[in-house]
């Protein structure tokens, strides 16, 4: 039985790209595992990095708000964690609330993120709602027992689950929005048709950054992506995190890492791996 | 008499970059300004570009929490604002409450930047507490007035101006934790050794980032920061804000913005600006 942490309590988005993976590994290589909730993102990879878990599901970014920079701090911070697969779930956000009206709701509550998917939604139906942050879609729900005033920004599982009516349907800017997520492992993965990296770079070199940067135009490697995050010690020094495209085995991807270790400073190779599709 | 937008009320960290900006105004081009508080970062911005008022003061990015997303999406989304100088700010956050003890706040209220700014803080001194975004790091303070189980993250200034006490002094995270400010006009600038560029790739288009960043590495012109943001389209697409050292006259400078033009499918010149230290 493998043990997945995962962003809880049930309900939240990571216990749906749960189950999806959990499917996923019952079909695929006939694995069976369970789901266990921490309270953040945070605490569920420190979950896997203590070994109290076998693997973790985590939001890595989304396509409005964009990366979730606890994912990214978190990983840079910790040692021996690789992404074993990485996985895209569609985002749909339910204004959940035992409100009568819509317009009756003073406070909502949700995770930073989804509040942010449904900003222009906020703005332009409830402008002068207070927005609180809670840790997760799902313990948003928490505050709207004994409160028609409030309401909630979570799933339409959780709306099920917790018997609370949704008011308010699909309720996110954008109809596209959705979430990829990790799922991170203890195994060096090197299966797959990503690598993910992420780096720091020596301070005060000139140049610095473009080097590195330089090393996969002139290889003709395709990056998907390139996030910095900021190394928290001063203005402009930064850790990139960079997924691209090609399996850690070919040579031109061998050749770029060693090239790219003398221009970084730390250089931590996250993992090769495959995207699953879920429905 | 120049009109400048930044996020208020009085006594936001935007209000004194916008302070210090008056004060370098008047002693460097023997101008005089005011200053006008509006209460979102995107409207102080939008006010600039309803010509309302002449300038505006954003926050650009912060050195533990990273960028600002709002203000590269509403810079994104509008035409004809150019960045005339960039500005740091050191940030000293102070918890504001009416409560006896800090054991007995129970609620914290702030600007998420702020809020995440004492994570750490808030997670071993005040580990239960609910966290509420506000708007500004002010707007938080209307919170306290009846209520001594609740507390602000805000400015030193701010004690001052609305007398709410200090219950814990400078309990950002990380002290070396500053802001960068963009002082953002209509004028299309042009001194300056920094060059602020964003643009968006074609979809589907192989290896489409990697050749923007090629041009830069080619020609030795150092990028001091580049920043993703999603396009809010499709995972994957994103908009790329980045930041050169050089003039934008400068021969290297000017051939790269050609070239880049060759390879975007929407190419903006943020602005050519230098970086003015303040006390």
């Amino acid at each position: 039985m493998i043990d997945i942490a995962y962003l809880g309590p049930v309900g939240t988005y990571a216990e749906s790209a749960g189950i999806a993976y959990l499917k996923w590994l019952a079909e695929n290589q006939q694995k069976q595992g369970q789901l266990k909730p921490y309270p953040s993102i945070a605490q569920s990879i420190h979950a896997l990095a203590e070994n109290r878990v076998q693997l973790a599901v985590i939001p890595v970014e989304n396509s409005v708000q964009g990366s979730v920079t606890m994912t990214h701090d978190t990983l840079w911070e910790l040692e021996g964690l690789y992404i074993q697969h990485g996985l895209i779930l569609p985002i749909r956000h339910q204004l959940l609330s035992f409100a009568e009206k819509v317009e009756t709701i003073t406070t909502v509550y949700s995770h930073p993120q989804a509040l942010g998917q449904c900003r222009k939604w906020l703005e332009n139906h409830l402008p002068s709602v207070t927005q609180v942050a809670t840790n997760s879609t799902t313990e948003a729900l928490q505050y709207l027992k004994d409160d028609p005033t409030a309401g909630a920004i979570s799933s339409p599982r959780a709306s099920e689950l917790y018997h609370v009516p949704i008011v308010a349907q699909n309720i996110n800017d954008h109809p596209d929005n959705c979430t990829k997520f990790w799922v991170v492992g203890l195994d060096k993965s090197s299966q797959g048709d990503y690598v993910s990296l992420a780096f720091s770079l020596p301070a005060n070199v000139p140049g610095a950054l473009v080097k590195p940067l330089g090393i996969f135009a002139e290889k003709n490697i395709n990056l998907a992506r390139i996030e910095s995050r900021p190394m928290k010690r001063l203005l402009g020094e930064y850790v990139f995190f960079i997924d691209l495209e090609g399996n850690a085995k070919d040579q031109l991807v061998a050749d770029a890492l060693v090239e790219l270790s003398q221009y970084t400073e730390v250089l931590k190779f996250l993992g090769c791996y495959k995207m699953l599709s879920i429905e």
